[in-house]
């Protein structure tokens, strides 16, 4: 019966609250107190349906208007903008709308899952532009050039119909020269897409600088919204592919499938707004920091792995001392998750020691010091009991 | 520039909070008390996240696992669930991973305007069973055997791939005979889905009695959910083509595009639904109240369009005589709205009064008793003025 599993549903608590979250996924969606206070004005279901005459980014009070048709493209540098389920969402529907069924999109080896997954309900097929392998993991741009000459030699009937660049990518937060892709990709007449999920909403960006076709972000990842909601930026050239209408109603666009995030998502992304406006102002404040704690973290043997010099919040980590302690400790390949939740300190994936990922950017300098200072006492326990 | 507008985006309040709201689209996605406050606890960005080591539907701690694999599964009688971003996606999740683009999918005329949104963005093309046009507007489900033998004849190189039929429709809360509809999708053997974005939540559900392959719910609307989210139910039969796993990542399915609802949505689903699964119980007396208010409104020159007797809480109204006072009344066509706004009363869209729709379901018998009592001070208002 269901009933005897209803109370596992009663009073779910996040056990993680309050703690220091290094976790890459966690540090840009952290909602501000203003998002926080909206969220209860509007957790109902499709709250801003209140508001909707047919259109959810037409309703101007609360500004979603004013956030998509001003806001937003001046944020991104942008000709369009809309507001998506997700980075994920945006770049299907890129994928979906100007590519058919059995094309090549050109995507860099660090992508994130969801490009490959995207491409596949879309039906398209993959090629990779590789990445360096270790310890950089660089995706040599000019990669993208030898990789489409070889797509088209080998398959002349296929059209390649997107080129993708992770920006910077959710592994090593490297970026690569995304201005050289886009000329590429001009060169070559083919679309590009920039996936800015770890950029939009960190650092100021810039869409008609880069050059790129479309970009998509995300909401929960950077930019302080509860998921799952993304935005999508267009050039003027291809809005009418992308947003084309219904057929059967002229007001609903068809890869939105009429409306997308209608209640407390698009209300937090808005609230917080203004404050993931001006936080990218100090991103150079950001990457500081990281290079500090990088800095800070090799001396205790823990070394990161990735473009030097880093440029993003995002960092992974490679360390044989943590690893040589896991096989020797009580707890074998969890201590280091153990022990830094002992300590208050949430995002090192339980099971991780030899290689792990890591984000300084939620931190304050305080809290900094306290990761810094948990995993130097970690090490230091771990060596005096063996 | 931006920093000119940012203010807009300064404390977003929800004007309509507190007011009695008869909106259908709002009354069933109402939060409770428990999912409310889990919000605070799970509203930032991808805050399930935290304990997920790679499949959203595998997070044992919130019960994510618990409710995808026996929860639901249970409350909605069908082999395997998933959770999806919304009954529209659901829907297109069954389009695009058993049709193939070009293929037919024959709807119920009364179909949501996403249903056909979604047959187009995977492609297909969509050949409706009629209603019975005014006042009942009623499906008459020997209908689909017609529609399904003339597609067949008019063209012989497409295949029928999907039926769907809208259980309640949108517009009107008629039922169609689903049994009948799943015995003729049956006979001609075509998969049969049912939108019943505004039945799970509201009305006790089973599947298998129905004889349905797949069936789609919304959170937002019907599951006392923050949007946006829906849930999905497939046959065994189907699970492998819908559910169909990326050859890149093994744990990903393409649907899904690896997850789904990853936030607030998730956890107020979870964190409503030990209420959710008590309220279906008591269905007939949602009903009763329906008729009740139909019936008093009735009195008033309000009259109820659709399927009699009525069986859901969305209703369809014709009234002339407010669309006589609409036409002498100073607010003109908005006076229903400001009059309704003005007794704190929310839902009738501004500008309607010929016709309208509006649900009983979030109301008690005070507030059910307010309503009517409104909509007879402002008739008998205008008819005193003129």
């Amino acid at each position: 019966m269901v009933e005897k599993g209803l109370s596992r549903f009663i009073n779910i608590k996040r056990e993680t609250k309050g703690l220091i979250n290094i976790d890459p996924l966690q540090t840009g969606g952290r909602l501000t107190d203003a998002a926080r206070s909206a969220l209860l004005d509007w957790g109902d279901g499709y709250s801003v349906c209140d508001f909707c005459r047919g259109q959810l980014d037409a309703i101007k009070k609360p500004p979603i208007y004013h956030f998509v048709y001003d806001a937003l493209p001046k944020f991104l540098g942008a000709d369009v903008t809309r507001i998506t389920g997700g980075a994920r969402e945006g770049k299907f529907i890129v994928m979906n709308s100007i590519a058919e069924p059995g094309d090549w999109i050109i995507v860099d080896k660090n992508s994130h899952y969801t490009t490959y997954v995207a491409a596949e309900r879309a039906k398209l097929k993959v090629k990779e532009v590789p990445n360096s392998g270790f310890p950089n993991f660089e995706i040599n741009v000019e990669d993208y050039r030898n990789v489409i000459e070889e797509t088209k030699k080998k398959d002349r009937t296929s059209k390649i119909s997107l080129i993708v660049l992770t920006w910077p990518d959710g592994n090593y937060g490297n970026f690569a020269d995304a201005k050289k892709v886009a000329a590429i990709a001009k060169e070559y007449e083919i679309p590009f897409m920039l996936n800015a999920a770890y950029a939009i909403g960190r650092l100021p960006i810039d869409m008609k600088d880069i050059g790129c076709d479309f970009i998509v972000g995300s909401g929960h990842k950077s930019m302080a919204a509860c998921g799952p909601i993304g935005i999508i930026g267009i050039n003027n050239e291809w809005e009418n592919d992308v947003l084309k209408k219904s057929k059967y109603f002229k007001s609903k666009e068809i890869e939105m499938l009429g409306c997308t995030a209608r209640g407390a998502p698009v209300i937090t992304l808005l609230a917080s707004f203004p404050h993931v406006y001006e936080r990218v102002k100090k991103w150079n404040k950001q990457v500081e920091k990281a290079r500090k704690a990088a800095a800070q973290l090799q001396e205790l043997g823990i070394n990161h792995i990735g473009e030097k010099p880093h440029r993003h919040d995002l960092m992974f980590f490679e360390s044989k001392k943590l690893y040589e302690i896991s096989k020797r400790h009580k707890d074998g390949a969890f201590f280091l998750y153990k022990a830094l939740k002992k300590r208050n300190i949430w995002g090192i994936k339980p099971g991780l020691t030899k290689q792990f990922k890591l984000s300084t950017f939620a931190l304050n300098e305080d809290e900094l010091q306290k990761v810094i200072t948990a995993f130097r006492e970690i090490i230091q326990l771990a060596e005096q009991a063996f």
